[in-house]
């Protein structure tokens, strides 16, 4: 029996949540709590709908720890997948280290008042895990998740060593709306608008937000605009492959995205400091927040598919070699398979695919695990069947910039 | 004695005090008061800086008519000088009546929560002002009003018949700044995305706003695109005009305001709607008014000249002639004299002049009077003596668009 709880009600949780139903020989009872129980009942009809199969839901303020733990000992699963928002990370984790579960994400902690992307604060969580002996999974989505581990399929299969390592993201959806973020804009604006930082020689080279820009012509989608960008899988990658002597990651954005985050950066309105109006504080950002479309409901509007994959320049046999592995993702058919785009379907899918592994007992260990420290194969076997196929190509030259 | 009562302190304002207590001989006694009393004693501290005029200062509630009315026969002026927002023309003009004192304003009344820009509501105290034995005198700013003068200047002395009328309204000027209004830019940003409209062949043209895009080399500033708009003084041109086959007026915008006004258009940051945010209702505009830079900041920055004028095409003794009448002002100039960039020293000096014409008894009448019904050579030779010199030119040709 392997019984699941997942917190989060957003487009992620959505598809996580309908793919498990899908494969209810692995997850025999899955519960989703979110703090909007409606939500949670929104998914859970949807899949009573598509697959006939009946989930539980609950509501849950994942920020209080006591609350979460009472929970899960009454939903008594083997696993929390945490779906939520990153800000809760370390509340659900302290949450599944007394209630004694294991536990999932796909994003790492980040302190509401500032954007830092890094895993320390979850790194700081090994002893405890391990001592308790849980496995704590960080980032099982599509980037960070996936990411790393086309990147520990390439060193287990395709080279022998890496010297470079590029990510590159596209999305290539369109809405028809002058501007949209395509998940949380909180989350999304703040990542865009961080400064630049990739790993050199040993060291995190920064730079300003969104000025080193190249062209790359991605299949399925067409040339695009792509930015040199930090990412979270960026730090765990250098950690755990410090053979790697340069690892970006790069995101493209259409004109009027980055017009749109311009402007908006101009009038103050990304900022996450609270200003006083009115005779009361408010965050500007939370307000622009509640201005942009729901992401939720972009989904039927969404046209155009994701291509995300790794490009690896290395030596195999002695010969130096670059490999691509990418999967291509379209936005319709992630809508009509389970009613969310594909920005979120991609990410929803490996959170379930980590989840299947370590219920199974595939993926094992007594601590807090990154991505890279797991054998791939099972996985990208899994990214197969269930959605998200992938394909290498030898790649003539390294990239050329 | 010619006491007046000025309403508001924002940068109009400082500039009509400031050339008030430059012509003591005019105006013997003026009082400046606004909801923020420390506005009006800075514009005092100005003045007795730059002048050495001693001025009063009062607070006063200009939506509170009884309040008004009270501190108008405290005050005892013979005219009221508005200078506060067009929200509360209505309240002045009623609390003007129940004092028995002149008024006098530069822009039309407009409600809070409806973009007009219509006389309807303050022609509508004709009777009541004429019953009374006062004169209220609308729009005696630049335009409105100056642009109205340069229209009745040219059929009095330059051609006898009007056919066609442009009013070509440049700001020249530059911040520095990404993006600042440069007077309330509620009002500001009201105005210019309004629709478009323009008087043709006796019925109003409307088109959307910001598409009917023209270039023209404005002297002192050089090539600027200007685009069709709507602008008050159009309706009284029409009304008192009728005469003129097509009346339009033009704005310059430089790329970058308009990219800033489309992108807080998309995301909604431009409406005056109250919109629910955490629990309470909130108007996005009146954010944005408050992340965007205080105009009174942006005096010192604001290096360029404006250039406004009328163009008119008519007849000449049988012949077809083309004059152009037109101020240009240097903001660091106008800055240096009162303390206020040209975009409010030109609204400010011809409301000064329009008073100074009413209280010494130039421009007199009983009732609600548009600048087009009133004698221009006063005016003009004021304008001339008063930091605003104007010239004509004839142009070899009509405009070609």
């Amino acid at each position: 029996m392997s019984r699941v709880l997942v917190i989060g009600a957003g487009g992620v949780s959505s598809v996580a949540v309908h793919k498990m139903a899908m494969n209810s020989d692995i997850f025999s009872h899955i519960t989703v709590a979110s703090r909007t129980k409606s939500k949670c009942d929104a998914i859970a009809a949807s899949v009573k709908e598509r697959f006939g199969v009946t989930i539980d839901t609950a509501a849950i303020d994942a920020d209080d720890v006591a609350a979460t733990t009472a929970l899960i000992k009454q939903v008594n699963p083997v696993l929390l997948v945490n779906l939520a928002l990153p800000y809760q990370d370390l509340t659900l984790m302290d949450a599944c280290l007394a209630a004694g579960v294991h536990y999932l994400d796909t994003a790492n902690y980040e302190p509401r008042d500032e954007a830092k992307f890094e895993y320390s604060w979850q790194w700081a969580y090994q002893e405890r895990f391990k001592e308790a002996g849980l496995m704590a999974l960080l980032g099982s989505g599509f980037d960070p998740g996936v990411t790393s581990v086309f990147t520990t399929y390439t060193k287990k299969h395709l080279l022998d060593s890496i010297e470079t390592l590029d990510i590159l993201d596209c999305n290539g959806g369109d809405t028809g709306l002058p501007f949209a973020t395509n998940f949380n804009p909180e989350i999304n604006l703040r990542e865009v608008t961080a400064p630049s930082r990739h790993w050199d020689n040993g060291q995190w080279i920064e730079g300003p937000a969104l000025t080193n820009k190249q062209v790359y012509d991605f299949e399925g989608v067409g040339p695009k605009n792509m930015y040199l960008m930090y990412h979270e899988e960026l730090e765990s990658l250098a950690k755990f492959y410090p053979e790697i002597k340069r690892i970006r990651f790069w995101m493209t954005f259409g004109d009027s995205y980055l017009k749109h985050l311009d402007v908006l950066g101009n009038v103050g309105m990304l900022s996450i400091e609270p200003m006083m109006f009115q005779g009361r504080e408010i965050i500007p950002m939370e307000l622009l927040k509640a201005l942009l479309p729901e992401p939720s409901s972009l989904g039927p509007l969404t046209k155009g598919k994701t291509n995300i994959g790794t490009i690896a320049t290395g030596l195999k046999d002695g010969v130096q070699k670059t490999v691509y592995i990418n999967n291509i993702c379209d936005h319709e058919e992630a809508y009509a398979e389970t009613g969310n785009q594909a920005v979120s379907y991609t990410t929803g899918v490996p959170a379930m695919i980590g989840a299947a592994l370590m219920v199974t007992g595939v993926w094992k260990g007594e601590g807090v695990f990154n991505m890279e420290q797991l054998d791939p194969d099972p996985f990208m076997d899994m990214l197969n069947k269930h959605g998200l196929p992938w394909k290498v190509q030898e790649l003539d030259a390294p990239l050329a910039f």
